[in-house]
């Protein structure tokens, strides 16, 4: 996928819908992914994200250790490939290459991004203290990038025991917010 | 409609795929509602939501002083009123006469439900704290609503400059996740 930098103050557009994301993280050289639905825009610029990522998962100490991840936004075309990252733990195999995706460096931090991915944030933690209490992360997105197509890409949206919900039809409305 | 109660267990299955929904509040018997997309899921059961609500918004201060409000969850029929809403201030006006939307007393806070929304969620602030600094609000949501009907409630997501996403065709995967 050609990817070209995406501005850091529209990169609410991306997440604000709602769709299932691909975290990827890494330690040791080892790297990790989860995937993850609990997230949302806090600031537009510089962006900030806050996400709950559970102590149950094996990504929760990596970031906590790291202070790094990014979060790669999937099309429905990697739907399996989502499900079977969300249904599978890093503590026993590596996902990257039991599910044939590809790792591309990033520029801002020590985490590969997900080449399959139509979009990719590079994030690094800015605030752990509220982690303690709800496993909220709030992430500082240092750098964006999107896929340069003129296809329409579709996120896919989870509705609760393996439901999912496909980006149907688009309408623009006049509005005066952002 | 006609709402039923929906189990607080099941809540993150409204919340979860990202839809827009519009906050209700009250304060001194004057309600207001204003929209917003920028909120997530951080707990199963008993549910809680983690919402951000800016200090430019009316509703900022009136969710500091009251600590309650409703959250609905509305389809697209609504979606222009959606966006009138998110237009307007209620420091000017009364949204509900204003776009003709009927207030529904709610059962366990003194917040007016909107009635024309397929789903409403009762929640009280449980924490403040984090306001201060990123006006993220800790939600626990006492009681759930929904609209009893066969038909699937297509609901909206905002990407940005009043592009907003319907829902299209749900998928159901296979997957050990809730």
């Amino acid at each position: 996928m050609v990817k070209k930098s995406f501005p850091l103050s529209r990169v609410y557009q991306l997440l604000e819908p709602g769709p299932v994301v691909m975290v990827s993280t890494c330690r040791d050289g080892k790297p990790n992914i989860m995937t993850m639905s609990w997230h949302m825009m806090i600031d537009f610029m510089s962006p900030l994200v806050g996400c709950v990522i559970s102590e149950e998962n094996y990504s929760f100490k990596i970031v906590k250790q790291t202070g790094e991840c990014v979060i790669n936004i999937p099309t429905v075309e990697l739907i399996q490939t989502v499900v079977d990252v969300g249904n599978t733990t890093g503590s026993k195999i590596d996902k990257f290459a039991t599910f044939h995706l590809t790792p591309k460096k990033a520029l801002c931090i020590d985490v590969p991004l997900i080449e399959e991915c139509y979009a990719n944030l590079e994030c690094k933690v800015i605030d752990m203290k509220i982690a303690a209490q709800y496993n909220i992360f709030i992430l500082q997105v240092l750098k964006a990038w999107k896929t340069i197509s003129k296809k329409r890409q579709r996120t896919i949206h989870h509705a609760g025991k393996g439901n999912f919900i496909i980006d149907g039809k688009m309408i623009k409305l006049p509005s005066k917010k952002k």
